[in-house]
């Protein structure tokens, strides 16, 4: 198995995460945004899409984050992140989606733009509001309950974990969000949880 | 079980597909999005994110289209579109992910401003642009397969097709596209696959 990542990439870090949780042990190819690496006909190849992370495992190549957590959750000891019930799975899917939609393309693009000063689509402002829709909905579940799913922490928690962790960088507080802090809080509390920053 | 539907709503459309194809005849509630029923208290207390599709089973209820598919495959006799192998699982939820992600946020932004003039995100240009990254990354694809994940149509095409099948609506024309094209007419022509205008 091998997991091509960038350093400062929050999609790298759910997979990072979960292999982290799992004691899963994977060289590590890392690309050098600065230089395009990402965008080279090579990498293309292997990723359309031109994003990290990738997952090639034997036959399967991976160019989504959630799909490489759910292929480490279902083919590599992961079964504990994802409740085996159709209504749960769902679920789990559900704030997978959130993940890869209003907080990929409101805090995540918003943090991007902060930091870099590239807007990929919106301008802050508008990054913003999709970012308080995304917080809005979690804040919701997480104002009654410690995790997005049912009693315990899931492939969920994880997907939305990075750039929810980030969203002062994309200059949205979370002071308006206690129940996203304590979650927060609870996710970090995790036996093994890595940090954001590490070295390969 | 009770769908919540909106006329115009791609997202819908993807669970009326499968529904379709499987035959599930589920009551529907439709919202006028004109007055703003989709951002009432009473349906943001079961949607927090404050759209449709939303679909109610017993106690199961789930708020993104992508997972109402999930959880018609796996409960409601779907199995065939969703492939058991972990590897050909999580391809599946590759491509759900560039639904919920640049076709979402490219196309189907882009949809609702040429058509409505509303500019959630980004504006026509951006729109375009975040467009053609989801139809190069199937049109690698689909220009040497027939569809998205293996030798049978799977929910990775049911969620893909409806915003991919509008592009032309969002100022995106799809004659660079022929492995996509092919495509589209594959789905239309698979037995039952339903047309988009619908009345309830």
């Amino acid at each position: 198995m091998k997991l091509y990542v960038g350093l400062v990439s929050g999609n790298t870090y759910k997979v990072r995460i979960l292999m982290a949780l799992l004691g899963i042990e994977c060289p590590m190819v890392v690309l050098d945004f600065e230089r395009r690496e990402h965008k080279s006909p090579e990498f293309l190849r292997l990723n359309p899409r031109g994003e990290v992370p990738v997952l090639v495992d034997g036959d399967t190549v991976l160019w989504d984050s959630s799909a490489c957590l759910l292929y480490l959750a279902e083919r590599h000891g992961g079964a504990p992140w994802l409740p085996a019930a159709p209504g749960a799975r769902a679920e789990v899917a559900q704030w997978m989606a959130l993940a890869g939609g209003e907080i990929q393309f409101g805090l995540q693009l918003g943090r991007r733009g902060v930091v870099q000063g590239r807007w990929t689509l919106g301008d802050l402002e508008r990054c913003q509001a999709m970012s308080r829709v995304a917080l809005d909905a979690m804040e919701f579940r997480l104002a009654e309950h410690t995790w997005l799913v049912g009693d315990h922490p899931t492939l969920a928690d994880i997907a939305c974990f990075p750039y929810v962790e980030t969203a002062p960088e994309s200059k949205v507080p979370l002071e308006p969000y206690p129940g996203v802090r304590a979650w927060l809080a609870a996710c970090r509390a995790l036996p093994r949880w890595p940090g954001r920053a590490f070295t390969v």
